[in-house]
């Protein structure tokens, strides 16, 4: 029996700004001058203000969202690595790629592996998504 | 040698409204109807319309912040699984334990034990962050 083909997932993409990481301060009250105060994120070992963590994850859930045809499932398990800070100016996309997996018993489950990526092509996240089918 | 004691995280939390979920849709650009559209979201599944993952997320990115003293670093792995949607209506806090790692060589290491809670006491996410020292 030949193994299911991987996938590619489709690429979504995010454009961040300053103001937009002002919006995401406000909406979840998370102030801190690393994500909104240029002049003291300048001076901090940074060298400029930085995303909250969860703004370059987002463009991923859109992916999954739209291969799978509904938003990611109670039971989902993420695995995930930062691998460099985002910044106002960058555009991150997302790549995946679904992966059938048995799962004994008839059980279905894709790993969906995936990156972000910025408009250097560096990887900002990397990292592994399994949702059971 | 003793181990050294694992350390409580300050708690954050956040109120979630479909005000701040139309927002973040804006921000992010991901308008799917389950986030956005209350009458197309009550007749689905989820019977509702539901935060984009990464909004219940927040919450334990800024206890991370406050007990580390500065934004998650590079090489930060996080491990997390989506237990339940959460929802407009729905206060979602943080709990978190770090747990000191030997690394070797002298390295250092901290793994964070968290979840994510609804007002309800559920659990809507559970997971864990490892970052180096």
């Amino acid at each position: 029996m030949s193994a299911p083909a991987a996938e590619q997932l489709p690429s979504c993409e995010i454009a961040l700004s300053q103001a937009m990481i002002d919006v995401y301060a406000e909406l979840s009250g998370d102030y801190n001058p690393i994500h909104v105060d240029p002049a003291a994120a300048a001076a901090s070992m940074f060298g400029g203000t930085v995303a909250h963590g969860c703004i370059p994850l987002e463009p991923i859930f859109q992916s999954v969202a739209r291969w799978l045809g509904r938003d990611m499932p109670a039971g989902a398990a993420l695995r995930l690595r930062y691998r460099a800070p985002s910044r106002p100016g960058d555009v991150i996309r997302s790549q995946g790629e679904a992966r059938p997996v048995e799962r004994g018993e008839g059980g279905r489950a894709v790993v969906i592996v995936f990156a972000l990526i910025n408009q250097r092509d560096e990887k900002v996240i990397e990292g592994e998504c399994e949702i059971s089918l």
